[in-house]
């Protein structure tokens, strides 16, 4: 409960150097980041970020718009689009799918690294309006990407299958925990999810 | 919690007949049904149902003990487990995982049958304490007789896994609605989904 200063538009952190724009909107991002998880989407406000964050509440909307597009900022990829490209395709094409498979199961079983996405699928969950979100980040961004570069028809469709196998283990295993899957091994999935994700990218079940 | 009925147990309604304990019971989980449902399980209170449903709000502890207990009664399945078990199995254990994708397509299709698995999400999603319900509605009554009487190794495993790929896809094709899954015409997911059911359900994929 950070009540302090006022409402000055750029408020100084204490009586140190003011924070410069970029300052100033790394710190509204980054709590936003916190109350979007901590509190889920609905409750989270623009009012309350700028509160905690101590700037004035125009200043949000001045940078970002909206509550939306200040979600969308805030979501954090655990790593960058371009660099999981590379790592997924490392191995060349028919290291895809296990690779995928492997970076998913890495990424989700990092509390830290898992955050971001738990805090997006319970807002796409609650929120209609977040909704679109998941899709942009999880999709567009991360899956689509694969999917087009493995080849094969249909990548769009490839992608939210292998969406709907993630944000599925995201729920099961981490949200909702339901075992044995919230205490299987990373092996055990690995051999369960990879032939999977095989399926969904190459497979070859489409029709003419 | 069974306070009993200092209450004037059964009300009537209005001044009609009154009902008789299994009608008094019957409204109770209908309104509650309904609330569940269009406000989520957080806003829904024992308060309200009880207005609603012209009960006295003891007379809810004394049926259901519990906010909890009452969401879990209001949860209605599509179809009896017994029969599930009948039509996944009619036509001998190769079948299964044709018919148990086609039977999850077309539950999840029709708005009617796809309402409390979507209630039942949400909740398992915003309230922690909701979300034992949603392992025991869909993984033990529903996956986990399934994948027992396929057969084979862990069959717990086999069954979360399903239950994962399940509620992915209700996530992504009709609560977040993730296009082109979305709009994917019941034959295509079909042809995606069933060598997914057969890989988890009666695939070789456990280490000895």
């Amino acid at each position: 409960m950070v009540k302090t200063q006022g409402v000055k538009a750029v408020p100084a952190r204490g009586r140190g150097r003011p924070r410069g724009q970029s300052g100033t909107r790394e710190a509204i991002v980054t709590e936003a980041r916190r109350q979007f998880s901590e509190l889920g989407y609905g409750r989270t406000t623009l009012r309350g970020i700028a509160r905690e964050a101590g700037v004035d509440p125009r200043l949000l909307l001045h940078y970002f718009g909206s509550k939306q597009d200040l979600f969308k900022a805030s979501v954090e990829l655990p790593m960058e689009p371009e660099h999981v490209i590379d790592v997924v395709f490392g191995s060349g094409v028919d290291g895809v799918p296990g690779n995928a498979a492997r970076l998913m199961l890495s990424v989700l079983d990092d509390a830290e690294t898992r955050r971001p996405m738990q805090a997006l699928l319970r807002a796409a969950v609650t929120e209609p309006e977040a909704a679109a979100l998941i899709r942009q980040v999880l999709t567009e961004r991360l899956l689509l990407p694969i999917a087009q570069r493995v080849g094969g028809k249909r990548p769009e469709l490839r992608a939210s299958l292998l969406a709907s196998q993630v944000v599925g283990l995201l729920l099961v295993r981490h949200v909702v925990g339901i075992e044995p899957l919230a205490a299987a091994s990373r092996d055990d999935l690995e051999r369960a999810l990879v032939p999977v994700f095989e399926h969904y990218l190459r497979g070859d079940w489409l029709p003419e």
